[in-house]
Parts: C-alpha cells; sequence; structure tokens
C-alpha cells in the first residue's frame, strides 16, 4: 500500500488545513473541489499556493500544526493536560501505551510523537463515528511525522478488549473508569503508572476509589489550569479575558 | 568505556535514592557508606533490601523515579511546565533541541526521554557548579533509559556557544533572555519553536518583544496553575491546602 | 426637592431593568416610550405587569438588582473585587471613605451600601461622560437603599482636588496611580488603609513603589480569581467553561 | 453594665494583640500578668508601652487589627469570601442577617461592621467551646467599632433555633446544610439571599439541591482562588510561592 501524502496549509488568518495531496479533482473540506497533487506539485515549504480567492502558505507538517488542523468530533485533551500525562508518567521512546478512548485522536497524536517508531500505542473506541475521525488523524499523523509507533486500534469498551501485552503506562478518559479500572491494571508493567482524566470531581473520587480497590497506588491528582497572557497597547502584560482553561482532573496511579 | 549501573531504592516513607551500582565500599549520600555492588547483587525488581537500619525496596529506574531521586542545586522545572513544553513544542523521537540552561537537568531528562535514541540534546549552562549536578543526572538516564539521544554539552552563555546545528526546538531558563533569543532564532528550522521560562512578569514582557525583533511569531504566553486535590476523611474531594503550583511564565514563539 | 422613585422589573430570562416611576410618557431604554407613572402604580413586589409583549415582575430594589440593572459605559469593578475592598479595608457603618475613579459607579454603589446614613462617601472622576453614568446609578441606590450616606462629588484629577476631610478608607482605580498616592496618603486617618486596582502587573508595581515613597506600609498584594461551577446533567460538579474571572490586582497598604 | 475597654497593641513583628483594659492584675495571653489598666493608662495611639521585654506600640482597634488579633479556635472564613458574601448577598447598613454556625466569629465580625447601630445579627452555633470564642471576638467588637448591630445569640442546631424574624440574607457554613436550608428559606424576606460555603464538591452539590428543592433559585456557585503577589530582589513581581488561597466553595441562592 502506498501512504497517501499530506501537505498543511496556513491561511493569513492563522487557520490550518491538512489536506491529502492527491492528483484528482475532489471535495477538500473548508478549501472546495480542487485538485490538491496539481495545485501543490510545485509548492516548496514556504511557498504561497492560491486555492479559490485565497493565498495560502504550505508549512511543515510538525505536531503543533497536525493538531490545529485536526478532524474533530468529539472534544479533545489539551496540550496542557497531554504533557502533563507524558511527564508524570513518564512515556517516552520505545513504550507500550494505551489510550482509551480514543476520541478525536488529540492525545494519541501526542503520544505517537514521543513513543516514535519503536513504541506501540494500543487505542480503543466504542463509538464507531469517534473512532473514524481518531483514526484519520493519526493516518495523517504517521504519513508527516518522522518516525511512527505500531499502532493496534481496538473496537469496543476497554473492559471487553483482551490485547496480551504490558503496557508501560495507560490512558483512560471514559464516561465511567471504574470497570476499565479494574480490567487495566493488571496489565501495568511493575512500575508502570495509569492515569485518568475526569470531568467532574465525582468521577474523580470514583477514580481514585477504583484505583485503591484495583491495587494501584494513587500518586496524585489534582487540575492544571492555563491561563492566556497579552500585553496592552501601552506596555505592560496582563491576563487575558479568555476562557479558564481547565478542562478535568487528572489522576495518576502507579503499580508497584 | 564500561557505563555504570544505577538503581532506584524506595524507602517506606516514599523517599527515594538512585545510586551507583559498584563493587567497592563508597559513601552514598542519605544511605551511608556501603557496598551496594555486594548489597544489591540478588536484589531483584520488588524486593527489599537492608541497608543500616532501613529496609528498601528496588524498584524499576523509571523517569519519575529518576526525578523524584534527582541530584539537585538550581530550582528545576516542574513536570507541568516540562509537559507543555514537550506538546506546545511538538518535541518527540529523533528532534533536535537546545536546553538553556541546563540547571540540574530536570528538564533535560524529560526532553532525553521523549528524543529517544535517534535525537540529539544539546545543553548549554555557564555555572560550573550546576553543569556538573545536572550531568550526573543525565549520566543516571542514559544508563537507565531505553534509549538515550546523543547529547552535547556547551559550557558557558548560550550566545557565545557556536554551534552549528538546526534546532526543531529551543527552550531558554535563563537570567536574561534577550541575548539568547538573538543569537538562537536563526538556529531554528522552520516551523521550529522556541519557548521561554520568565519568573516574572517583566521578564516576560522581555522575552515576547525580543521574539518579535528576532522576527520570531508569538503563538501563545501565560502560565499553568497545578492544584492538588484530595480525598476528606468523611468522603468527597476538596482542594488540598497545599502551594499554589506556579513555577514561570511560558512564551511560545515560532519561526515562520 | 422630590427625589425620584425607582422600581426595579424583572424579564423571565433574567435581564433586569431600573426605570424611573414618573407619571408621563417618556423612553426608558430596553423597554419603549411608556408611562411607568401609570403602568406601576397598582404593581405590588411580586407581581407581573405587561410592557409592550413581556411580561416583568416587579421585584425589591436591593443592591444585587440595582448592579445587574446598571447604567454601564466604562468597565466595573466586579463583586469579588469590591468585597475584598470593603473587608480587607475594614469599610463599614459611619466611615469616610473616597473612591476615585467613580466610573460607572458599581464600586460606590457597593462601598454606600455599607456606609449607610452616618458614612460619607466621597467620589472623584474627571471624564464627565462617565461621571454622569455613575451620578445617575448612585442616585437611584439613594432611593432605593434603606440608608444612603452624604456624598460629594468632585470633578476632576484626584490629585488636584482639594478636600479637606481624612479618610477611613481610599480605593484608586486609575490609569496612573501615582499622582493620586501621593496626593492622598497625607488623608488617610491613622490606621486608615488605601487600595489600588490595577490591571497590569507593571502598574501593580508602580503602585507598591508609590505607597513605599508616601510612606504607607504595603500589606499584601495580588489578585482574586472567581471560577463558577456548574452542575453536570449526569449528577457531579464542574467548572463551568467561562471566562477565567480575573479583572485586575490588588494592593492594600496602611498608613503606621 | 459598664462595656469594657480593649485595645490594640501591635509588635514590631507584626503580632496583634487585642487585650481587655482593667485596672487589676491579671493574666493576659501572650503578654504574661499584668496590669492594663496601669500600662495603657496614658498611652495613645501611636506611642510605645514595654511590656516584659518588649515594646509594643498602640494602634487603632479597626476591624483588620481585631481580626488578625482574634480568639482563635475553629478556622476561620477569610476576608475574600467574607467579601463576597457582603457584595453578593447586597449586605448593607440596617440589614438582618443569620450566620450560622459562628465558629470563631470571623464571618460574624465582618457582618457586623456593615450592619452597623441599626442592623441586626443573629448567630446560631450548636457547640459552646467555639461559641465562648466568637462571643469573646463578638463582644470587643461591640467595643471597638463606631457602631454595632443588635445582636441574638441562639446555642443549638439551625433547624432547631426558632426565632421569628424575616432575614434579608442568610449565611450557612456548616457540616451539614440541608436541614438548615430546609429550615431557613422560608425565612427570608422576599428578593433576599441564602449562601452556603462548602468545603467539598460533594457539599456543594448537596447545598445545590437541597436550595432547589427549598424553593430558592441557584444564582451562582464557585469559589474564589486568591494569589499573593511579591516583588523581587531585582525587580518586577511574581506569584509569591505561598499557599493557593482557596477554602470553600460558595453558593448563592435567592428567594423569588
Amino acid at each position: 500500500m502506498v501512504m497517501a501524502e499530506w501537505a498543511v496549509l496556513l491561511e493569513n488568518e492563522g487557520r490550518v488545513h491538512v489536506v491529502e495531496v492527491i492528483d484528482e479533482v475532489a471535495k477538500h473540506k473548508g478549501l472546495g473541489v480542487i485538485n490538491t497533487g496539481a495545485l501543490l506539485k510545485d509548492i516548496e515549504i514556504g511557498e504561497e499556493v492560491l486555492i479559490g480567492q485565497k493565498y495560502l502558505t504550505r508549512i511543515p507538517p510538525r505536531l503543533p500544526e497536525l493538531i490545529a488542523g485536526m478532524a474533530r468530533r468529539a472534544q479533545t485533551i489539551s496540550a496542557k493536560d497531554a504533557g502533563a500525562f507524558i511527564t508524570r508518567l513518564g512515556i517516552g521512546e520505545g513504550d507500550t501505551v494505551l489510550d482509551a478512548g480514543l476520541g478525536s485522536g488529540g492525545l494519541s497524536l501526542h503520544l505517537a510523537r514521543v513513543l516514535g517508531a519503536n513504541g506501540h500505542l494500543v487505542t480503543v473506541e466504542p463509538r464507531e463515528e469517534h473512532a473514524k475521525v481518531g483514526l484519520l488523524n493519526l493516518e495523517r499523523a504517521s504519513a508527516c511525522f518522522p518516525g511512527f509507533p505500531e499502532h493496534t486500534h481496538l473496537s469496543g469498551m476497554v473492559e471487553n478488549a483482551v490485547l496480551d501485552v504490558e503496557f508501560d503506562a495507560i490512558i483512560l478518559d471514559l464516561p465511567e473508569h471504574k470497570p476499565a479500572i479494574m480490567a487495566c491494571a493488571t496489565k501495568l508493567a511493575t512500575g508502570g503508572r495509569l492515569a485518568c482524566y475526569a470531568p467532574t470531581t465525582s468521577q474523580l473520587e470514583n477514580c481514585w476509589i477504583a484505583c485503591e480497590e484495583a491495587g494501584l497506588e494513587v500518586e496524585w491528582a489534582g487540575e492544571l489550569m492555563e491561563r492566556e497572557w497579552g500585553r496592552t497597547s501601552k506596555g505592560g502584560v496582563r491576563p487575558v479575558n479568555g476562557p479558564f482553561g481547565h478542562t478535568a482532573f487528572l489522576l495518576f496511579a502507579k503499580r508497584c
């Protein structure tokens, strides 16, 4: 199978498009019905291309651009929380990691990037309509990243998905965590860690209790609040009057 | 050269020791004068060893344990900020990254873990007494991680450290950022990003201005506040009455 | 002079109107051209009245309703910051307090409510178009509150406004605080306190320096962040995805 | 009855003592066995007095000083939350307010200050040992404030404390809010408001449900986070590395 080629195009106003480069006339969401193969054939990174009425710049297909131009359906885990998962779980090159549910795949993009070509990413998702979007985003990443991990995708609920591997890290973003925690905990390597992403505080508490029941040791629970700052016209900086950057509560537990 | 072996030992109360395994009687900080080679020869992961009056458990030498047992001199960048650097800069396997100043090496440990065996980590540090500590922590990590990047260390100030490589990402944690920003900006790959770690808001503002002068585009500036939550004896969760988890302001800029 | 009567009317969707009750046909913003005297003559608190196509409920004219239905021009100080000013400055019944600049009068409404009939509120505002709005809001409050303080309004800059009174508390919300701090500090009673409201951190720093130059002792500086929580449809509570409730930095200094 | 006189004395290091001025030798906590009547007879505000080995300055007995020098037993509601109660409930001169439980009386001091001589403060406290401390603090305040409200104290649980008055505002800081909410809601004036102080999020949720069951309309629920900022030795300001200023969740509901 020939892997598709993807290009990242930037509008002047900052909007990012990730488009398949294919030599036929086809519909590309947000850009119209065009032949991207013909249009982009001679466009190098840094050069502009006219599509419809807009000039777009072709830019390098790095992770932040793929995130900015992601296909989206479900709400996705933000960079701040993805970063905390990576550093507090100690995820890196060559690890085997479980990401459930996949959703739109935002977290999996971050994980794939740091797992690299020697890693193994296992994703689980019960809802087909979400899996479709998440897998598309991962397909793009596998074509753009310098290295991409082995990827196993399982349809269904985590507690039913049998997979005989040992995980270095497990991340659960689910409506109900308990059954998944009970099913997953034994698949963690010694010293491996499991994290939960819980929108409400009662979910956080339930995760905590389930982890202890499953024999895991809760290391830390809490939240990261992100606040943007901006410059003012007269000099000086101040918090931007934007949204409070909370998304969910995080819990980290370890298998001793 | 034979690479030293390191073991991670956990006290009951949670304190982590990272000790060199060497077959001679020597002083090990916090453990006394012992022969770790003899003591740990037959101790597997998960088993206990008696050292002095204390039983310690040998545990896997994962990143979080190396961070918990780090040699420390300078204050180090926390997991939340290290995570944001990794995800917002899009750092992953095989990248070339500059970390200045090295300090105690906390951030470099996180970077080395995600760069993996194909990456290149460049560290710079003007103060010898800090470099010594940071390099010791990196030496431990290189012995414990499944893969470790090529590592180049430069003594001195960033602006004087000449290195003819192209960086995917640059992270600056310095008392004065401007000279380093001016010197580094041209060494970023197209689409590469530079981040600053600024304890005060006036440093943040100066970084912002310097990045724009250096032709970089500021993407985001702000802070991550970490708040721990705990369970109460009567059920329910509440914020822990601990420190406000702020450490510094972060700024991200891109080379277009 | 006969004091005007004001009524507070509540729309179903929560919008609050504060209208003058006057027996003539006149334009009332948001309600149209109506005779409020005739319409509201027999409408008791808790009863509905039909105005245009809308049924509105007449509700008691308490402080929160007057704030919700305020005439607005300048951005106003929020309840969280007004509350901190009152409690940290120890403002209460019978005090003499300076509020500069008046702006739309949001803070002055809060101050007038706690000063009561024996207090003295001094307001200063250099911009006529703001003063007009702020004074209208205070006029409404004086008609609705059970007691209202003596009120002295001065046009112009604080540093030029000569008033020979001793203040229990002074609150400065100004583009440039220093001249006002230097001019006001000597008018504080022994043990009295001055507070500044500073949108940027450099303004906060300048206030700090000016207070010390003026011989005041800075007691506390910082910020209050307000975060709303809501219930979810499946039970449990979580932070509402609304704005980060920051407005400005606060500084409190004392005359010893 | 002759009301006792109280003096406020400030140590160099900032510690505040509130002492009864009485012409007999008696033990004063933190100061030793002394005759405060004799010692303070000729000491004016602003003058120093030698007590034991320490020079102390007599300062005006304002609210912030009484709070700083409070007798303490139970943890008390902080200035930020007391301020929010006052402004969001619209409490001011002449109101009738219920504060339950009294605890050490920190909130009641703030309430008494803004209610003034025409107000009515009702406090309830089931634990005698707390009531003793809270009532002592209120006794001091009644001697020091320019005006003090009528004060009714009831021993026992709110739901059992029968009092035939109509409240402008009710504030509940209790281990279990529901019975109190059900008992109190009908005693609110039309348009009056009730607030709850809830340390955990499950208590917050229970308050919310109970208020709705009691026919009140929840206006706002959330938290105030206080963060102190400080100056650095090299210039610039940054968040102080102190505790995250959270104490509890607040809920405000209205009787329509």
